[in-house]
């Protein structure tokens, strides 16, 4: 998740000890049987999310394959937190327009009052109450594909195959580790040494993950699943920030064939390169964490004109959507503008 | 030239106002008719740099094309700045055999007593009274080779021939404007808008170069000159540091075949990959300007494997060394430790 502690109120943590990410602290799940008291209901739920962060991007790329854009409504912070965290400042008079908050907290402060934790996305919040119902983001992606199935599109695809969630679980694992968590544990090191271990990990986990991918085209089995989902949002940040900014460099995706080949791929399927937002991610990352870019300044590179190219990775077969279909275009009012796209 | 005033004092001074080099402070010339007073002498002077500093690194070129190192001695400072700036942590003692001082300011206040400006490398100093002669960057390189002639090696290359100086003299002065300096405006910028004008100003003229190196080997002629020598000194840090530390990310180096393979050719030609220490680079530029990475911390990438790949520019034919030849290898003493070479 994306939370104040990684961002402006992380400034005072990073340098100091290891980088550690917090665990989720609202992790009611919202069932088809609804036996934490929140049941799946179309229209009762709203999601709240930035753009920028990789986590609550995963949501984004679920909820846009799997066809629940209507009945999980979407709200989306301003990119820059200010000191009460995630807010609303893209809305007109900066509140959301369904849940009339002003910041992310005021959801948080509804649950659990004076809640005195870290506030991060992705979010869900209850509309009728507007308390924050959970903030798991290791979770609400396999809810999202597990427990919503009756609000699905028809032609949704299967995000997480019971005969595959073994491997799934297996390898997000590793590249949760050591490539989702292994860039920010690097960035945000507090010595040499702790990045260097960083580093070596996420470029050790990479290679793995290259190898793997030069002859399957998704990273298990042959459709799209929750683990493509899961390093899609990561290495799509790959190039633009954690290169330069966390000092992931040993090389850019561009210069690995196989994975810019991939994540282009992913990239260029619908539900995925029209969620991102690459000016959302790069002034996030930039102007937050001003412990490790104190100026503030925003790198106008990298050139993104190579996203919609031709990857070639259709030879390789697979079926992106299994026995479905990929979905439509993004609802009105959720297009991506045309500044963050290449 | 590196100074501290764009190293650890530097800190103080960007984010306020835009990056301005200062102009070198003290100018006397080395001349074969000993005009200012320094007639050129073989064993008489002894070249201070840093083999971080891309300035100074001009000069370790020349001198190595030109086969000056027995008539003008090496002294390396370490890469790494203190409060007194450059000092000879290197040398056993951690004083310069030669001078027998500890810091670079020591021969600054043996020509101007409590000398109040930056000390900078590349500098000259007399050996026999202990003064600094010049720090005219800008200055030097021409000298060695125009006035230090009776000195150089048999087969030595005429860097600066008369008949093409105008040409070379403009393609300097655009190349030290937006791609020498140039990319330390952006780095040391103190605002978005000035970083994105110096960012321009880097990619629009490394634009011109590429193309004016698509079809011949050398920037002015057909023979190595100082056009050469002062912009592979930039290229030879661009993916290292000035790509990510300075923000310069349009593309690496790397993705230009015209520029890698032009930095290339250059880097595997005698006298030129035989200067350059990554890892003094590297460290220098990270660990210094704690104004703008704040922790401190170098990156382990990029890969350098690719620097002495094949770059097939010999393909454009050209004479490297004109009527001459190439130097040999570098003397024993100044060879680069391994660590620091691809």
């Amino acid at each position: 998740m994306s939370q104040t502690s990684a961002g402006t109120e992380g400034n005072a943590s990073y340098g100091r000890k290891p980088f550690k990410r917090s665990a989720s602290h609202f992790a009611d799940r919202i069932t088809a049987d609804g036996r934490d008291g929140w049941p799946v209901e179309a229209g009762r739920y709203r999601l709240v999310v930035s753009r920028a962060c990789p986590w609550a991007s995963r949501v984004l790329v679920s909820r846009r394959l799997l066809g629940l854009e209507e009945a999980l409504s979407l709200a989306v912070t301003d990119p820059i937190q200010d000191d009460r965290s995630w807010r609303f400042t893209l809305d007109p008079d900066g509140r959301d327009p369904v849940l009339g908050i002003r910041f992310l907290h005021e959801a948080y402060d509804a649950r659990e009052s004076d809640y005195p934790g870290g506030v991060s996305v992705p979010a869900i919040v209850d509309v009728p109450s507007g308390k924050l119902v959970t903030n798991d983001y290791q979770r609400i992606t396999l809810d999202l594909a597990t427990e919503w199935t009756e609000l699905h599109r028809p032609g949704a695809p299967d995000l997480y195959p019971e005969a595959r969630r073994e491997e799934i679980d297996e390898v997000v694992e590793g590249v949760y580790r050591d490539v989702n968590n292994g860039v920010y544990r690097a960035g945000f090191a507090s010595d040499q040494q702790e990045y260097e271990q960083a580093y070596e990990g996420v470029f050790r986990r990479l290679g793995w993950v290259s190898e793997r991918l030069r002859g399957q085209r998704y990273l298990v089995g042959d459709t799209i699943t929750e683990a493509d989902i899961r390093l899609f949002t990561t290495l799509v940040r790959f190039d633009a920030v954690y290169h330069g900014h966390f000092k992931c460099n040993r090389y850019k995706l561009t210069e690995d064939p196989v994975l810019w080949g991939y994540v282009r791929d992913l990239y260029q399927t619908p539900g995925f390169g029209d969620t991102v937002d690459f000016d959302h991610i790069k002034r996030h990352y930039y102007e937050v964490h001003t412990g490790i870019n104190p100026t503030g300044i925003v790198p106008v590179g990298p050139d993104l004109s190579g996203w919609l190219t031709p990857h070639g990775r259709e030879e390789l077969g697979g079926r992106p959507f299994g026995d479905g279909t990929p979905p439509g275009p993004p609802p009105a009012g959720e297009e991506i503008p045309a500044v963050g796209r290449p």
